[in-house]
């Protein structure tokens, strides 16, 4: 076991918008001016959309490394589609959250498709964003 | 049903960072230089730490619109442990992702202690990252 925790901390005014702070880095979250934000920043959906990339990127680039794989660069779509009726409270047979993601991933690599395919699909296999999508995950709210 | 759909590209070169675009959004992904990156920003990890605070966040301001409730701000703290074996590639018992999220809230509001704790059980419950965290999110990664 080589066990990692990892912290993040989140401050938002009267408004939507929110500032996480990294160990020295800092993002800015909100939502677009038609849904009551100030547009200063990606909508949390996005930067969950946009993390699930990242991830399978930085796996992508561990694996080239081990393999010795010349791995020019990749380029990412990441698309996912839920009901919005959950979250604003109304009663909906869906669930609240994304129905799933699909995610495209351009290699740039001298691989063949079937070798493209197999790499992409151990990217998957071992993105721990991927795999806390993919099986449950506990989160535990707590008021202070 | 208000079905809308999110969709982020993201582009990445010979290195771990990653620039992903979200509407008129940039934001920039990368490692510590300990872990090979050039520290541009945060990691795949505390970008998903923190679109979960960001949800929860977003959640709240809904719901204190909603009700009529003066919330003045939140702080939240998000920590999250996994084993780093699983993305590395070694063999583990562990899971790849997080053993799960805690989120400390503090709720700046004239509720009492009963009423925050309910607040926040209901911005959980309508939290559509802590959803898909929570339960089973299809993921679909094909390279093209």
């Amino acid at each position: 076991m080589a066990n990692k925790t990892i912290r993040v901390t989140g401050t938002q005014g009267p408004g939507f918008n929110m500032t996480v702070s990294a160990g020295k880095h800092r993002f800015s979250i909100d939502q677009p001016q038609a849904g009551g934000g100030n547009d200063e920043g990606p909508t949390p959906l996005e930067y969950l959309a946009g993390s699930l990339a990242g991830c399978l990127g930085a796996i992508a680039r561990i694996m080239a490394h081990q393999r010795k794989i010349e791995l020019r660069g990749l380029d990412f779509e990441v698309e996912g589609e839920l009901d919005m009726d959950g979250l604003l409270g109304k009663p909906t047979e869906q669930r609240v959250g994304f129905q799933g993601f699909t995610v495209k991933v351009k290699l740039d690599a001298a691989l063949s498709d079937e070798e493209k395919k197999a790499f992409a699909e151990e990217m998957e296999r071992r993105c721990p964003v991927s795999e806390n999508l993919s099986n449950a995950t506990p989160v535990h709210v707590v008021a202070e």
